[in-house]
């Protein structure tokens, strides 16, 4: 079963376009669990977060940040912790690599293969030959990085770009200048353009922040009704919920993956953390079928 | 003792920029090794290969990818490798990662304080606040990625772009049209220009292609004498040693880190495979302080 597939059967069931960020980083867990199991805390953690939302949801996505800086015994933990997933969630393995082929492959087998993840986050910057081995995997899915959601996004993605001239001249270190009534666009524009190009397998999907509206609704006419759209930015980051899902589902009202991490597993730090995680996945499932309906 | 100072030690009393990547794919590494270590493998090779060079180079770089890819057992080997290598000699950690400001952090936390590399790749994709974490540690160095060495960094690195129009009309999804006259330049130049930027501790580097010399010219007159500029792309991907070298070097012919990973650390995949390194390692350093002269 390929990766669009496994979602939306699992968010049908479900009812649910809300994805869990394990974003476990284990100075955040509650203090009685750090003390209990040390850095094993977070494989606690996690488990009692799973059993608590996984009827609410329709993917988990866990930052593998938080578990490279505990070392080996955080891959160890990372590796458990997709075991505990029940099979029918796919599991997002948001890692944001990106590389040159033979670098890129060895990254698509680790997150694919060793860790088994359905999808994978990519850094598209390093252009095809970079994203291509991730795409070699017609069952699993690669969600491009197009426009993210923090401040930075502005830095590079937004500059207005065109295609370089057909005739550079790369020793004046110019693009040259311009004719009148040229237009540029947005380079995020230009990515979610080569993710519809790139997408001939059917297991491409991009990434567009909650905190960029307008620009979630333009990506989604660029890509078309047939792509996921992975939401981040929800939450600690406060995009406007509403309008976010509005703008990223498609014609049916599906397919935009709504991901929300730290305001969910940390809503309470004490013994109650999986109760309160639970609580606020039920308000953000409600809250994000109300934007859809 | 800061990173630049530490490199140039390295770099005067080996008289050497050249850097060897680690790339330790276990299904390159010699079969007889494979046979007597299985997975270990790639910790014997890299000791080996470490004891047959490190008084020919200035760097080593390991590629992440190439560990994580054996899952746990690969970062540990990982850890164990930064172990054996000299603690004059800087070592790149090569993990080109790039994330939102608070998960760049555990990124930076992973690379720096777990396994104490001296310095990491960094992708600028997602803007200032995702490389910040990376420049608070004022003794290690951030290079980022500026001009890759693939075929396709022509894909979106290479876009000419002006910056964003003061008032954009983000509804309409263009950045539009032009007036005559305006200049745009390539995305990888302002990368360049905000590494200089954001350079204000003397530690930010960023790395050029070796197959694309004309680039590397254009981003040494754009980060001026002081910033080192990692060259990867020659060797296995063919880019022009010499050209690269006469365009990436500062005035004083140095802080080009010419790193050469795959023809040096598998010039032989016989029982020799050290002694073979040993000479290609001699070979490129002589190769490099022929061009730098």
């Amino acid at each position: 079963m390929g990766f669009l597939d496994k979602l939306c059967a699992i968010a049908h069931r479900n009812n649910s376009w809300l994805c869990i960020g394990l974003d476990s980083e284990l100075s955040k867990i509650p203090a009685f669990l750090r003390e209990r199991h040390g850095a094993h805390a977070v494989l606690e953690f996690n488990k009692a977060i799973i059993e608590a939302t996984s009827d609410l949801v329709c993917a988990y996505k866990p930052n593998l940040a938080f578990y490279e800086m505990l070392g080996p015994v955080g891959l160890e933990i990372l590796y458990k912790t997709r075991e505990l997933i029940p099979t029918e969630i796919p599991v997002i393995g948001d890692a944001k690599r990106g590389d040159i082929e033979n670098t890129a492959r060895a990254y698509a087998k680790a997150l694919f293969e060793y860790y088994r993840f359905d999808a994978a986050t990519v850094n598209p910057l390093m252009g095809f030959d970079s994203v291509a081995p991730f795409l070699e995997y017609s069952d699993k899915c690669a969600f491009l990085l197009v426009r993210t959601s923090n401040p930075g996004a502005r830095d590079f993605q937004e500059l207005n770009c065109l295609p370089p001239h057909p005739f550079p001249s790369p020793s004046e270190g110019r693009g040259g200048s311009r004719g009148e009534g040229e237009e540029g666009k947005p380079l995020y524009q230009y990515v979610a353009e080569k993710a519809r190009e790139w997408n001939t397998r059917k297991n491409v999907g991009v990434v567009v922040g909650a905190t960029a509206p307008d620009e979630l609704a333009i990506v989604r006419r660029i890509v078309g009704d047939e792509m996921p759209i992975l939401v981040p930015g929800v939450g600690a980051q406060a995009g406007d919920l509403a309008q976010a899902i509005k703008n990223s589902v498609n014609s049916y009202k599906e397919l935009a993956i709504i991901n929300v991490s730290r305001s969910v597993i940390f809503a309470s730090h004490g013994e109650d953390f999986a109760q309160a995680a639970r609580e606020a996945a039920i308000a953000l499932r409600e809250a994000i079928n109300r934007a859809r309906a």
